[in-house]
């Protein structure tokens, strides 16, 4: 019940996406099940014709009407095939739409979840590789035909005796029996191997890769590497060897209950033809329809097993992509008080924070508040909980315990669009897309407002460089797709990052150490820049160069996921035991030479 | 005449990894052969019983031959396909392993140039995902197949009349030829789909990627997003509507050929049974006989013109692995002096460098010298040609103009392995492996000497989170397939990269801006420690903290290619309107406040 439900659900989806889609195909499996018939029936009396009066006129036109038919058919089926192909990419491609959707509006913290991650790798394997919907939708449809055709070759069969129908039907179900077991078999055996191949793949992957391959010749790991990928290698034959010799049993046993069915049918329909012991004798015609009809039901009996086990087999498949759909989107979040006016103020009560299936307190009862227009830094060892401080501003996750509070209100309780225009952030990872360079600053494919990005363009000291390029700001970013791209230096690119992040115009703006890979004088530009950039918005500065603390108002030092002070750069170096003193003094004593 | 040559040097490489795969190829192939002329020409016989004499104990054992040799040959083919996957297999992975050696030995300068990276891709498509190869071996093997079931089966009709055998020729040469047609539309369908198909991937890639998924959110880009997935949709549906309106009209024709062989096949024969003005007349097995023999000559010949297709087909698709197969390997680069002793000195002679396909000077006429044991620090704007320049070191790349010597002698005149032994890096995009800790330092699966690795795990103050984690040095990295294993900060990572490089004990060490992940206690340790681990060792070191250079005897200033300064820190600071007194103060002048 548990199946149908889901076939159900997964129907209507189709349906919704395209109508048509549905009713061309069932239309076209009738058709199938049709010319099926027409080769049955009509032979026989041809074949009666020819064994008997043998009518020349009325040869022709029997086998001018076979020969017409199956042409009709002919037409019927690639007229059919060629409007589902182009539906059916159609309906690939719109069910990738939604999955994409889903995946850029499911609430972030999913994502960076390991089981959803997981979960969005095989709901997006089922939408793609495995063909798995399109497979579902013509295993469905394939049941439909095979169940028309077995009622009507039944009821053929039947004219002549029902013990052919018993004698094949015990047959069929042995092979459906023996099929089962070894498909249970074979998804065991595909699960089993998984981490085999898994492993197998990332050894391949790693030869494979262009951009490791300077480590593996600098430290000589080839040797290593081939190792590795030969003792899988092994592995891996070993496993199927095994397998091949339990699919070559059951394909032996499954091709003598083939031969099984053929000899039951010619043996018996034959002896209606030679003898009447069994019933009154037949003739050659009635011969042929009858041994075509066994063999067409024997198809069709075992198309509908395997339809049906595939049936079962693809609905698992669809299970995460099932689960996936029906995550909450990001959307749904946050309340419904829209956020308007500026933030005039940032308050952290409490705040603690565990990512999802971790122990460890990433944040440790943080409180602390901040006024419009301050600029904090935001310093603390490696791992101490600076960039997930901020991601919490940015709402990508809820607080494990306490709140954080905007103009005094828990900034869960803004609705999302509104809340999410009020930040802008650059991240240490932040990421660049392969469109235009203003497309990347502004977020739209066309701009009302071409003029600001170019500004910015400015602001962040690209000027130059982008009326360099042929097509300036319009010109696209990367080669990923497109050998007239260009390719900008990694400085080049936080620059892009930083104008895109100022084009938002919100009032809170977020660097989480932007400048890393800046050489020091387009650093001190940028930093001489961001305060004018900044003006009066209030700013979070996440850097590992402490010189840029000196610049904020306020120094937040976070140790362990603990706040170990909040005060201003004087404040705090007069105190010469805290970690801000240490750190600071670590980078300072290598400039004191000059 | 070429296809041949390709199709022999193929059948070599494939002989040369499993000569028993190719004869149980050619050994399956006559097996499916035999089978179909039995039941060709035992029907005849049954039938013909039949209608002559019924005699029952004959029919019996004529019908239980017929049963028994397609058993047998069941059987047969059974264990072929057995034993033939697990070979597959064994082959797939050979060639795979082939083309990983190739990538892993292949000179490096080829996997930094767009051209080769391209064939490298292609190349390894062709060896994977096509799984062209096995499908060349197949269809080579039909070809065989078919060619010896023509033979046969003509023999067989001609018995009958070559009237037959002609009109069957004609319809099936329309019939190849209008499938070449097809395929050549197809071939170029596909060639010019690829930029739009390429461009559409990596969008849906984009919407897919949870690494991007923080940025699509903060900027609100999820609806461009939307916008040029749906607009490329839009594109490749029409692209296809066409594709497949020409396919159905081709599929039509191709349909009515496939009836009118079928329908000459039932007409001529079916004649010879109704009259003698053909000839003299035939019986029902007769009849049975020679249609079938027609069928399965259509279906031989129309594979075997599928077959010829498919093998130039594919012939072109393994051009690009037999390109990059024969690249020269970098084993091959250097001459046969073998280095050993020390590192001296190092010199680098007026040299210049251009990337390959480019038209910009990276290096222009470079010159200086150094001595055994100097610690040099390299220091420059962004793009200036630093990193370029220690990979020249490395020999990833040969100057374009110049030389470097290494003791006196071009660097290029030693034997590739020892001198790789001489030099350890560590570059901004260092990579490690999901392999255990100790075999990211060693690069060893089994390691003599365990203590070392642990020693330097201690040295570059690893020692309590490798000994807090559950395998401790033996612990894996990373969960790309195996969920116990560990992730690491960046730093921790860093400083296991460090000490691969140390590990290697060669006497001239790179560090390409090593610490930039690092918080300033973390940078401060790595600082302090480095001298000590470099011991007496010559050292490169690139980094924008100015502060590294202070350590340094001397430093190498470069500016756009060329080099400005080489002098000691202090001689530098005095020249005020040096770049390296710019570059200096424009971060030491942010410490100066306390």
């Amino acid at each position: 019940m548990k199946n149908l439900n889901k076939l159900r659900m997964f129907f209507s989806l189709s349906w919704e996406i395209s109508p048509s889609y549905i009713i061309f195909l069932i239309l076209s499996t009738l058709i199938s099940s049709g010319q099926i018939f027409i080769n049955v029936i009509l032979p026989k009396y041809l074949i009666d014709e020819l064994m008997g009066s043998k009518d020349f006129e009325r040869l022709i036109i029997l086998g001018s009407l076979i020969i017409l038919s199956n042409l009709l058919f002919a037409l019927l089926n690639n007229t059919m095939k060629r409007i589902m192909e182009v539906k059916n990419i159609y309906m690939n491609e719109m069910m990738n739409k939604a999955m994409a959707d889903k995946i850029m509006n499911v609430e972030f913290s999913y994502l960076e979840n390991p089981y959803y991650l997981d979960l969005k790798e095989r709901a997006a394997f089922a939408a793609n590789n495995q063909a798995a919907m399109e497979r579902l939708i013509r295993d469905v449809a394939s049941m439909l035909k095979n169940i028309v055709t077995i009622l009507g070759l039944v009821t053929i069969m039947f004219t002549l005796s029902w013990i052919l129908i018993i004698l094949l039907s015990v047959v069929i179900i042995v092979s459906i029996l023996a099929y089962r077991l070894f498909m249970n078999y074979q998804m065991n055996f595909f699960q089993e191997i998984i981490p085999v191949n898994r492993r197998y793949g990332y050894y391949v992957n790693l030869c494979y890769d262009d951009k490791l391959q300077k480590d593996i010749r600098l430290y000589d790991m080839s040797d290593m590497m081939t190792d590795k990928v030969t003792h899988y290698n092994l592995e891996i034959n070993e496993w199927f060897s095994r397998y091949y010799k339990k699919q070559g049993k059951f394909l032996g046993l499954y091709g003598v209950l083939n031969d099984l069915q053929g000899a039951l049918a010619y043996g018996y329909v034959g002896l209606r033809v030679i003898t009447d012991k069994l019933g009154p004798r037949i003739g050659l015609g009635s011969f042929t329809m009858y041994v075509n009809a066994a063999i067409n039901f024997t198809k069709a009996t075992t198309e509908l097993g395997n339809n049906i086990v595939n049936v079962i087999q693809l609905l698992g498949y669809l299970d995460p992509f099932m689960e996936f759909m029906s995550l909450p989107d990001e959307g749904q979040i946050g309340g419904n008080v829209v956020f308007d006016g500026d933030v005039e103020s940032i308050e952290f009560k409490n705040v603690s924070f565990k990512y999802p299936k971790s122990d460890r307190l990433v944040l440790d009862n943080v409180s602390f508040k901040i006024n419009k227009g301050e600029k904090i830094s935001i310093v603390g060892l490696n791992g101490a909980g600076k960039t997930t401080l901020v991601k919490l501003i940015c709402r990508l996750y809820r607080p494990t315990e306490g709140k954080i509070l905007i103009n005094g209100r828990d900034i869960f309780e803004y609705e999302h669009e509104s809340y999410m225009k009020r930040i802008a952030a650059v991240f240490q990872d932040y990421k660049l897309f392969n469109f235009s360079i203003e497309e990347n600053i502004t977020g739209k494919e066309l701009n009302e407002d071409s003029k600001k990005a170019l500004n910015l363009i400015e602001e962040v000291g690209l000027k130059d460089r982008v009326e360099s390029l042929p097509d300036g700001i319009k010109s696209l970013l990367g080669k990923a797709y497109d050998e007239r791209g260009v390719e900008l230096s990694g400085g080049e690119q936080q620059k892009i990052a930083i104008a895109r992040a100022l084009y938002k115009n919100s009032s809170l703006v977020i660097l989480d150490e932007p400048t890393s890979a800046l050489d020091p004088i387009a650093e001190a530009e940028i930093y001489e820049n961001f305060n004018n950039l900044v003006g009066d918005k209030t700013a979070f500065y996440i850097s590992h160069r402490m010189s840029s603390s000196v610049f904020c108002d306020k120094i937040l030092v976070i140790d362990g996921g603990e706040v170990k002070d909040f005060d201003t750069h004087e404040n705090l170096m007069k105190k010469e035991d805290s970690l801000y003193y240490k750190l600071y003094n670590a980078q300072a004593v290598n400039y004191q030479y000059n």
